[in-house]
């Protein structure tokens, strides 16, 4: 058995450094991917990493994979991984501790001159948080064969630059063919963005899986006119539409045990004294199970259809089904966790995370932390120093103690 | 008694040729306040009113006075005014019909060598609708002391392009001082922008006043969490109260008997996967009587603080009195109609017009035509020729008929 703890200052410290690319007021961070903001924390971390003895590979949707040898030079690595980039209005440490802790592992190792058996993997996936690029986790996604180069190439933000263009504006279209970097297993090591593990007083949350999301444009069509001179009998209003539409879906979701969320709303042409016309939509539904979330689409598509008729039309842009976790990776974390004597519980993801598409094409399981108040995706987002540490320290336990067949032997 | 008769052909085509400075596919036009359209607009109307011996003045907000000189010399001019600007998706009718109505009574005059009493002054006001700078009706406001230098150039647009800007920029900034230019009367011809005419099969609204209207703009401070991970019951969702107040609001309206419009809603820092956190709203409310409108604004009001509390900020930024006409102009339209036997009623206007702050300062009164479907900030406004030659030819009627004072008689 080895003896090496992770060094909690450092990783603190890392977080805290890390966090100035795109700093904003309120100590959150807006680093939207492939803007220059991610350009300079992604030239950190290669930077990092070949400081203690990594080989950095690009892929050409931008994932770079960080190499750390092992002593079998036929075995797959056994990775970690998770994304830098966040939301507009992001916090320090969704998607970017998992990184920055796999960091830390390395750095571990290299002060301990410690050789592991399979070499090792650090990943920054491109684009998990599908903030300006829709849809999310495009980088794990296009790396696991959901998503192929020319989709990826072609989403767009909402100023019209394509993926296409952003990447190559800050040089991060890499050579490594698209899906051909294999491992043996990965590890995300993720803030919960819940209020459960927080509640409970719980250190660990061994995840099992991610419930099943769908996410909708909705397009509503009603018929601009004056607000003074068109008597409310005679109006047709998309925003109307939208408010009873927004707040019928949350009750049906309430009812069914799902989540509905609707994130952005943009009326066509706004005016103060114009009856919106026309407006668009965001509408995202979830539930821990595929066939609860098959009942609440069925009832909110019945709900739009009462309301608006053929004035409304709702595209589906993206299906995540429910995600089971590989039970071998599962348990490598539960006998971490157990080793370290951290309180745990096992638990469901309510969020998606690159984790996801990577099971599809690798072993994977995930370890939660509590994050405050269950806040994330918000500047005031916030995990204690104490937890992260046991976080990082169950993810060296993690990639240390896993057994993944290694050829030859 | 004359035997003047306006061209119909002529007045349409006058209103299809200057449809094309700001055309919008679908017929409509967007020709924002002090925009190039307004521009390209501006220089057409100043070089019309020229080349039929009118001298053109402008004041420093850019409101456009064009005299046809009187007999007597003395004597105020008799005013048609209203407003060449339109509304983001405007139609081609909407204070259009107005000034070109009046260019159209001034060239009947010219064509026939008719010399009048008074001297007669056709005007475009800028900025009537409000939509690229809050609050509507400024250059007639600010004309009738309502607004003053300062605050008319602070105004800003959504770009943050101020009033004083956009009005150096496209050299429209007069040098005539606000307020000086006086008249006996102004008449203001305009669609009726409602479904009362048509429905009712009439030629002509006589327009005793306008109701009373008054504009908030509201934010709404939630708290900004994941879609995902953030259980309905713990959410603090600015959008599903934005919702629920537009719905409330509109209900209260229908049962007092006025209107309440959401036309400009927006979140800031929208994401798809993010609840929304803050908000900006409008709100427009309506009632033909004030005490009316008082008791639908403290309903409102009631309604936001029970939904949010101290999260909502509920600010009114407009306020406009219901407004009676003068009397003697309006007896003048009447007699006007009676004359040449149009179809008529009187009627409230439920839309502002430059009237209102004008009817401030000399006696005003308008003059209204069916438009199709009552629809306007639409680019499906539409109303008929022979509805708009009736209009204009009561609006010559009128303005020779008004027996105003004349000094030294």
């Amino acid at each position: 058995m080895h003896n090496l703890t992770i060094d909690s200052d450092r990783l603190w410290q890392t977080i805290m450094e890390t966090s100035a690319f795109g700093a904003t007021l309120g100590g959150g961070i807006r680093r939207l991917t492939l803007a220059q903001e991610d350009r300079q924390v992604r030239d950190w971390f290669r930077a990092q990493c070949e400081a203690i003895g990594c080989t950095v590979k690009v892929d050409t949707v931008g994932n770079m994979f960080a190499t750390r040898p092992g002593i079998n030079k036929h075995a797959l690595p056994i990775a970690i991984g998770s994304h830098l980039d966040t939301q507009p209005t992001g916090g320090k440490f969704d998607g970017i501790l998992g990184v920055l802790a796999g960091l830390e592992v390395l750095r571990t190792l290299h002060d301990a001159g410690y050789e592991t058996e399979h070499p090792l993997m650090l990943i920054n996936w491109t684009n998990e948080e599908g903030a300006r690029f829709a849809p999310a986790m495009l980088g794990s996604g296009a790396h696991s064969g959901v998503f192929d180069q020319a989709f990826t190439d072609s989403r767009t933000d909402t100023d019209g630059i394509s993926f296409a263009e952003a990447i190559e504006r800050i040089g991060y279209r890499g050579e490594t063919p698209l899906g051909e970097t294999r491992f043996a297993a990965m590890f995300e090591l993720h803030i919960e963005q819940g209020p459960v593990l927080e509640r409970e007083g719980l250190e660990i949350g061994i995840v099992t899986g991610v419930q099943a999301m769908r996410w909708y444009d909705l397009v509503i069509t009603g018929r601009e006119a004056h607000a003074g001179s068109t008597p409310m009998g005679m109006r047709c209003d998309a925003l109307a539409d939208a408010a009873a539409i927004i707040l019928g879906t949350q009750e049906i979701a309430r009812r069914l045990g799902g989540m509905a969320t609707t994130g952005q709303l943009s009326i066509a042409a706004p005016s103060r004294n114009v009856i919106p016309g026309k407006l668009t939509m965001s509408l995202d539904l979830r539930h821990v199970t595929d066939t609860g979330l098959d009942a609440l689409e069925i009832e909110v598509a019945d709900l739009i259809q009462k309301q608006c008729g053929d004035r409304a039309m709702l595209q589906a842009i993206w299906n995540s089904p429910a995600v089971h976790f590989s039970a071998t990776c599962i348990e490598t974390v539960r006998r971490a966790t157990k080793r370290l004597k951290a309180s745990s519980r096992e638990i469901v993801s309510g969020a998606g995370h690159d984790s996801v598409y990577i099971s599809r094409v690798a072993p994977t399981a995930m370890i939660f932390i509590p994050c405050r108040d269950g806040l994330s995706h918000n500047p005031a987002e916030s995990a204690e120093k104490y937890h992260c540490a046991t976080g990082a320290q169950v993810l060296l336990e993690s990639v240390l103690s896993h057994v993944a067949s290694v050829p030859g032997r």
